[in-house]
């Protein structure tokens, strides 16, 4: 009935790796692992859907088109709100960086943000 | 632009304490911090949403009116369904226990079971 997001690490990750861990029509909860793995130079995730993600191990640094990168430690969590452009631009090479990521679908949330916005 | 999960745990916490991190039309996510707190005996929480939990800090224990409990530590996480009867039977009081909770809406959720279920 319950499974832990730190157990079942492939020993090997030749690229980043994301697995669903729970998915409706309007959510999806993935956990993603990075072992030392970043987006490719130039390359900007441009998603629509909002993305709430959240490191629990490891450690990252995600940058973006239009404002600072920032760091992540295990516990850091942020909101990537539809089309904010980002990249992964570094994980540690020393322990598998794990994310879960909240994946909302765009539409209601742009809503709401307008009408948090009235 | 990003927070942390660890972080802003008040020294007293004479009730389980629920904080809002993002809420849409469709979800809301929140912390929910727990010290050494659980719930009333003969008390079930009965939602009409589901609820995806992980516990990110402390142990915890959940019984249910139809299974039986589980014991959680950090990382664990597990799926109550709409109406899954639940109740925290437990939470260690030797550190603050620190809950990740999404809610999300059920009907959109049920439809999504029913179609898995096809």
């Amino acid at each position: 009935m319950t499974a832990s997001i730190f157990t079942d690490i492939p020993k090997q990750l030749s690229e980043e790796l994301s697995q669903t861990l729970l998915k409706t029509p309007n959510i999806r909860i993935e956990r993603i692992l990075s072992a030392g793995q970043a987006s490719p130079v130039d390359f900007w995730y441009d998603q629509e859907q909002a993305e709430w993600v959240m490191l629990l191990q490891g450690q990252a640094r995600l940058s973006f088109a239009d404002t600072e990168s920032v760091e992540l430690n295990p516990g850091d969590y942020l909101l990537l709100p539809p089309h904010c452009k980002h990249r992964v631009d570094w994980t540690t090479p020393h322990q598998v960086s794990i994310w879960l990521a909240v994946h909302i679908e765009s539409e209601p949330f742009t809503e709401a943000l307008n009408a948090a916005g009235d």
